[in-house]
């Protein structure tokens, strides 16, 4: 029991910088493949950084060669699942799949190695992506007789437009960092010796300069206009205005300005 | 009577190379002007590739100098009905003209000349987009007094962003493939004597790599996930797992991944 | 008093270069922060541009070393509006924030310098962006402690995509002009000296060259369709093909392309 728990706990390793939380997903042997279990850690420790006045900022990467694989198909949850599918609809979670979405803290992919299928979609939602220049981004699903799963038929064209979108679903190709960050799909290139480092990097200015009730809040913002006309985001801009203005992190946000100097802002409310 | 059937049908030229059907649209000496004509034959031919098994994959290119240079304002018809739209609505068409875009399998454009007006809404209405580093694309609505039309004040933002779009939309200045490569307009340019093996290149590689199937629903998936929200576009794929997995394609894609052998999935079902 | 109007009406000044008409931001010891005096005359001078037949198209930039540095904080309506949003709702305005998205006439920004928070709003209102190597782009409001304001949240990933919006947001960091123009944020770069010029002669183009009837649909269609599905878009504008076709613009746009002449187009008609 002890040596499961530990296993699973294993699968994604939490490692704090600063204000920065490094995690790792943590199966190096299987290019860190998905399972349920990773998932429920991996969700878990979202939690806990979201509960976590110290964390700002949140890296995700991957232990050894890969980022990320896909859905492991070898897991016996993953099959059992995949088997259920072919008898029904797919078995609610407690949580959807796109949870880290909804963080309130900015969370940045540092993708060190192969993202794919799923592992793709995790890379995707993760607010900033960085990448080696040799790190392999596919799709993959069309190569599997499979679908766009679990809203990248959304995300993607959202992000690198809709032709983009539609080569690398349509043929599942490999695309490095270097094509990913021409089509907008990386954000920023970096040798591998030096991305988690320029990631946690970012993340540190984030956590620096950002006011973090500013950052959940434009979070929000962003995905909800993505869903809604100009106006109705306009509008719903206005109302957050003044709220804004009376947090105290306004007034530390012009006064720092002003001064000259860095920011002191408060960590996030709890929910 | 006979004549006229043989002049209709050699508007746009069908060639097979392999599972890839070669759609040329053919009056060169009009730069390839679009005619109702020409709709006709070609909707005709994207109709049978549809149905035939053999067809996995399309490709849309221009005899001569030129892809199309629009709408063709000498042809008769096309008077006809711009003399009608002086008096009435916009006739009725047996289908939409943007039929292209609800087809079920993928639909590359060689653009191999100018593509203006209405030819450049026909190469939007294609999947990807290849081009020659010269070759010529201009919206030419403002230039002729005349209207974004056929949903390209649609199309073109969420191909190439909103102010590029504007900027394409009011000038309606030429723009070179090189430069419409950059802009995310093509996917990858190529020297005119290699761009429609290229683009033949590209479509058989969907054709030994991608499940049919797959494509046909992603295609679907990106089209109605541009025009929903998030949770909507989640939804609709979770609900298309299932079935996904039960198909033969998904456990094929799967043996022929752990196999390491190109997959052999199955032609596209009839609707 | 007089002096008082004076003092107004010089915070942007008008300057007719044939069919365009410059708009130049002209608080320059502030780097042309926003006030409330600055947006009525600049909403005044817009006015002006839409009911005079002889402008057809509007550049806006800023004088001395910025663009505009965002709203200006030691204005004493602006500290008194930040005032009331600590006790109740943004203040009711004349016209929406926005009110230049709505603008008929298309509208060009020349960025000379620091674009930030407010001002980088006002410079994606405008339809079209060019820019020096070297002008700073921020959004600020994150290193502010405030929200994404005026409808920022919904133009930034239409603009440049989902996450490079993100990282704008949430980062505040500053993008230089080069940077900008990879991300799409700017649609041309020019060198100081002639950024002004190129603005102008690119607006000069639009009124040689495009239809102002034609432009002024153009632009609702854009912003119409970011808020539309597609269906919904095609059909509306083949709803204002049979106007368009009536219309002089149309006539003169074909005769005076096949003429191989520059046409002559009306002016914008009165609302």
């Amino acid at each position: 029991m002890t040596v499961s728990i530990r296993t699973a706990q294993s699968t994604v390793l939490p490692e704090r910088r600063g204000p920065v939380l490094v995690l790792t997903l943590n199966r190096p042997d299987r290019l860190n493949a998905w399972t349920d279990e990773l998932e429920a850690r991996y969700f878990g420790l979202l939690d806990e950084a979201e509960a976590d006045p110290g964390v700002r900022a949140i890296v995700l990467t991957g232990a050894g060669r890969g980022f990320c694989a896909g859905a492991d198909m070898d897991d016996l949850q993953q099959a059992g699942a995949a088997a259920e599918l072919m008898d029904g609809p797919v078995p609610k979670r407690e949580r959807p799949r796109w949870f880290p979405l909804t963080l309130r803290k900015p969370l940045i992919a540092a993708v060190n190695g192969a993202a794919a299928g799923l592992g793709l979609v995790e890379a995707l939602y993760c607010d900033i992506r960085l990448s080696t220049p040799d790190a392999k981004f596919t799709t993959a699903f069309a190569r599997r007789g499979l679908i766009a799963e679990y809203g990248i038929a959304w995300l993607l064209p959202r992000l690198i437009g809709q032709s983009r979108a539609m080569d690398l679903l349509l043929s599942g190709r490999v695309v490095r960092g270097t094509e990913a960050y021409e089509m907008g799909l990386v954000n920023k290139v970096v040798e591998a010796d030096q991305l988690l480092d320029a990631a946690v990097e970012y993340a540190t200015e984030l956590a620096a300069w950002s006011s973090p009730a500013s950052m959940s809040i434009m979070k929000r913002q962003v995905l909800q206009a993505l869903d809604t006309d100009f106006v109705t985001a306009a509008d719903a801009a206005d109302a957050l205005m003044p709220e804004a203005f009376r947090r105290p992190d306004a007034t530390e946000g012009v006064a720092s300005y002003l001064e000259g100097r860095a920011p002191a802002f408060r960590p996030l409310d709890p929910k």
